[in-house]
């Protein structure tokens, strides 16, 4: 192999062929379970992904912020959910988008709803969010009373529609293996069809459920009682979602070519351009922000040699010393990373396309 | 107090009239001890926080990258030192700069200082970089037959012009306290000196020396046989040189207006709009990624109140229950960040100013 490139500084590689791969592994199971598929955007935030997306046929997303939604909105997507709660002071954005798009809210909260409708100059769709078990933010899935006041809070409001109820499996990040993912999507889509009931019942009419998180809608095949999907990683994967167990090492469609500016055999250490301001300083369990990749044709090898600090641009390389003997300063190594969204974040949608 | 504000996402808030009295402290500083000072600009990337220095009158900046350079370059400063790891697949930047500035770049390589003169087609000034014992990048300090071999290979080569020797006291991080922090400054300028005169010894002419890390240069007020200062992260300070004991809470001069988009009194959480795209995922040791701003005026408060958890947007606040109570989704919380630079990157220059 060949380490030798010309790069004045880390570039983050992506794969067009493994993310169109996983794109299309998740609309076909999407269409054989008969579910909406509104994947999230905020993976990626470049409309030339969106773009793979839309070649096979889909056409709603998922944002995280007024932002994104503004981005995805001028490039063309009418239909956007902003999968994070709504607040009164984006109210001016939320008017913006809705006078253009088809735009969704979630909320938990019956203020934001009371302040939210008397802003609003437009329909908006909302989602209840739910806590399926996750923690983070949403109404708790078994407390009937609450969810059953801010259905009707949103009900009776004018110009929100009450859409159905909604939530993020986030505590699938801490499962491992098939088993666990499973077990847990199961329980956390469990809550949230009892808590669709629940605000059904509540308004006397059949409502929607919209479900989210990678590892569980990568790992499972059956979504009893789910009307759409939301993931959002599995487009591109990393590390993170590889030791959870939610992907090969071959599904993996990003990396960051690092140029290396040190080498130091006496104690096993290289030190690419590629720090914190590049892979962000999400870390996995054992301590590395990155597996280099020594052979890309040869993913398995990434395992062993990691990022194991990070400056604000310089990364540190622990590993044996054998793969480091061919190496001079200037080289490119590819390096995997822990969370693909905040690297993709950190280099603001600007991306080399490769095969 | 009032929280009320208006905002549709995380603001980074800049204080001038701090910023400007760090500026005035370490401008003074380096007066009385006829040092240079060279800050380092990766911790504001802004051209306007730069004119804050010009004003103070300083004309040469210390950056981290090329692409950095460029942008400083651009905005009109001429004399540019990238105190990171020369590497050849960067030539085409630095032969761009070099002819448009005085540019200065920084090695611990042969092969780099020979590839490097081959592809120069301006005059470019060299530091030496040593290793003082923080084990990053550089020739270690005590090495006298590297020293030497390296300072004769800079010299031979024609565009490369041999200014002296430079190291960065890193390990100032993992100081708590002054007189911690001053045994390392004292530490790592006595090795910086030595390195100097071996390599001065080396090339039969008395070289500079060159000594960086907001610590030590803020808590130390001699800096015997130092040519140069490039601190940079003294401007704005942040949580992490709090903990460290190199500043007050009433010198950090940023943080991240956040609006509430949760309230959670049973598990005595609150979720705002800012995650890790936001503040970075540095970390202090007490395992928080930033720490609330109860009052704004009573900057003590901040200690108890922590970012405990981080999504891509969403971020946790743990505490203590009473000061939730006035608390409504849509109010905005200030939050000093831990890593003032990563957080300025996340921002990407963008920030609001206020006295």
């Amino acid at each position: 192999m060949s380490h030798a490139e010309n790069i004045p500084g880390p570039v983050l590689c992506v794969s067009k062929s493994r993310a169109e791969r996983n794109i299309e592994r998740m609309v076909a199971k999407c269409q054989r379970a008969g579910i909406t598929l509104r994947p999230h955007f905020k993976t990626h935030q470049s409309l030339e992904v969106a773009g793979w997306f839309r070649e096979q046929g889909v056409t709603r997303c998922t944002v995280s912020s007024p932002a994104m939604a503004r981005q995805f909105a001028a490039g063309g997507w009418g239909d956007i959910t902003i999968a994070f709660p709504a607040q009164p002071g984006a109210l001016e954005v939320y008017n913006e988008l809705a006078s253009e798009v088809h735009l969704a809210l979630i909320t938990d909260n019956e203020c934001v709803v009371r302040k939210l409708s008397d802003g609003l100059t437009h329909e908006v769709s909302f989602w209840i969010e739910i806590d399926a078990g996750y923690g983070r933010t949403g109404v708790a899935w078994d407390d009937v009373d609450a969810l059953t006041a801010l259905a009707h809070c949103v009900e009776s409001s004018p110009n929100l529609i009450l859409k159905g109820v909604l939530t993020h499996a986030g505590d699938s990040y801490s499962c491992r293996g098939v088993d666990e993912i499973s077990a847990c999507g199961e329980r956390s889509m469990g809550a949230l069809a009892s808590a669709c009931e629940v605000v059904s019942d509540a308004v006397g009419r059949k409502l929607l459920t919209s479900y989210g998180d990678t590892p569980t809608c990568v790992v499972l095949d059956e979504f009893p009682n789910i009307d759409e999907l939301r993931p959002g990683n599995f487009v591109f994967f990393d590390l993170t979602q590889y030791d959870i167990g939610s992907c090969s090492l071959d599904e993996i469609a990003v990396s960051v070519a690092c140029p290396v500016v040190g080498i130091y055999p006496e104690r096993n250490q290289v030190v690419v351009h590629g720090g914190a301001v590049h892979f962000s300083k999400d870390v996995l369990e054992d301590g590395s922000y990155g597996r280099v990749l020594i052979d890309r044709s040869m993913r398995s090898s990434a395992a062993n040699i990691g990022l194991k600090s990070l400056s604000q641009e310089h990364g540190t390389i622990d590993g044996a010393g054998e793969w480091m003997n061919d190496l001079n300063v200037g080289d490119v190594l590819h390096i995997l990373p822990v969370h693909s969204c905040l690297t993709a974040d950190c280099f603001q949608g600007r991306y080399v396309c490769e095969a």
